[in-house]
C-alpha cells in the first residue's frame, strides 16, 4: 500500500523562500563544549531577527521520535540520520533548523551532508580539547564514563574524529556574545536576509 | 552516552507563538479521497497569508526518514508514530504541520493525540464514500488492490474505521476554493490570527 507517492504541491522551496533562503545549522563537537549554550544563543539572537527556527537536539530527538534507540554505534548512526531527514523535510519547508549533537565520525558527517545537500549546511564545530571538556563535565557524564557506568561515551570509549570540513570553527574559551554575533552575520547572509 | 538530556532552551512555545500559535492540521481518510488536494490547497490560502506550513505526507515521509519501513500494520503505526513526534517538534517550536496520511485506526487517532496533544491538532475528515474512492482511483491502486497486486490496501484488504471525532468534515462532491476558504477561516480562528 502506498499513500500519495506521486502528489506534486504547487508551493516550491523557492516560493517558501520569499522572506529567507532555508538552512541547517549544525553544531556538533564534543559532551561538554559548549554545543547547546552556544545553540540557544543563536536561536535568539535570529530570533529577535525575526527568524524562527526549529532546534533539533538529543533531548527533543531521544524523548520521543527515537524513542526507540539505544546509544550503539548504529542507534547512534540513525539517531542523525532521522535529525538529517526532518531537516531536510524543514529546509525544503522554506525554514531554518537548528541540530546540535556531537556527531563524532566521519561518516556521520558524509552521511548528514548526502540526504540534507553540503550546501544547506552550516557547520559550526566546537574545537575544544578533550581535557578541558572533562574538567568541565557539567553532568557528571565524563565522570561516569571514565568509571566505565557509561558505555560508548565519545572521547573516552568511543572514538571523535576531528573535522576537516566546516563553515565556522569555536575555540575553547570563546566569547559567547561575539561567538552568536559573527555566526549571526554568517547565517543572515547566507539566508539572503539583511540585517 | 546521552547527549544534552537536561539542557533547557531560552525561548519557549509561547515566544515563538509570537506571530500566530501553532497547530498541527491532519487530514484523514481513504485514498483517493482528495486529502492531498485539499492540503495542497489549505497550504496556498495559508501562504497568502504570510503562514509558512511544513507538509508531511506520504512521498515526504516514505522516501526519506521512513525508507526502513514496509507497509505491514506495525510499520504504519510507526510511520504516522514518526509524523506525530516530528509535528509535536514543529509545534514546539511555533510553526503549523500540514499532515496527509489515510489514518485508518481509532488506535492510530490515539497514538496521535496522545503525542501531540488533542488540542494542538485540526482533524479534517474526508469522508468520501469507498465505492467512489474506487470510481476515482486516481493512481490505479484500488485496481492493483481488488487483483491481490496490494496487499493490506486500506478498504480493500485492510480496515478504515469511520472516526468519530474531527474538526472539520469534508463530504463527497465538496467545492475544493469554498472548502478551501472555510476551513481556512476556522485554522485562522484556531492560531489567534485575524485575516
Amino acid at each position: 500500500m502506498k499513500e500519495n507517492l506521486t502528489f506534486s504541491y504547487d508551493l516550491s522551496k523557492e516560493d517558501k523562500n520569499r522572506r529567507h533562503k532555508s538552512l541547517v545549522v549544525w553544531f556538533f563537537g564534543l559532551s561538554g563544549s559548549g554545543k547547546s549554550t552556544l545553540c540557544n544563543s543563536v536561536e535568539k539572537a535570529l530570533f529577535k531577527h525575526n527568524i524562527n527556527t526549529v532546534v533539533l537536539d538529543g533531548d527533543s530527538m531521544r524523548k520521543g521520535i527515537n524513542k526507540d534507540l539505544g546509544f550503539l554505534e548504529s542507534d547512534r548512526e540513525e539517531n542523525l540520520r532521522r535529525a538529517s531527514e526532518i531537516s531536510k523535510i524543514i529546509n525544503n519547508n522554506g525554514l531554518l533548523t537548528l541540530c546540535s549533537f556531537i556527531t563524532p565520525l566521519e561518516k556521520n558527517r558524509k552521511l548528514i551532508n548526502s540526504i540534507i545537500g553540503r550546501k544547506n549546511i552550516f557547520w559550526v564545530y566546537l574545537d575544544v580539547p578533550l581535557e578541558e571538556c572533562i574538567k568541565r563535565d557539567p553532568k557528571g557524564l565524563y565522570k561516569k564514563a571514565i568509571k566505565g557506568d557509561i558505555k560508548n561515551f565519545t572521547g573516552v570509549s568511543s572514538p571523535f574524529v576531528v573535522p576537516t570540513d566546516f563553515d565556522y570553527v569555536v575555540n575553547k574559551s570563546f566569547d559567547l556574545k561575539t561567538t552568536t554575533d559573527k555566526i549571526v552575520v554568517k547565517i543572515l547572509k547566507n539566508i539572503n536576509k539583511s540585517k
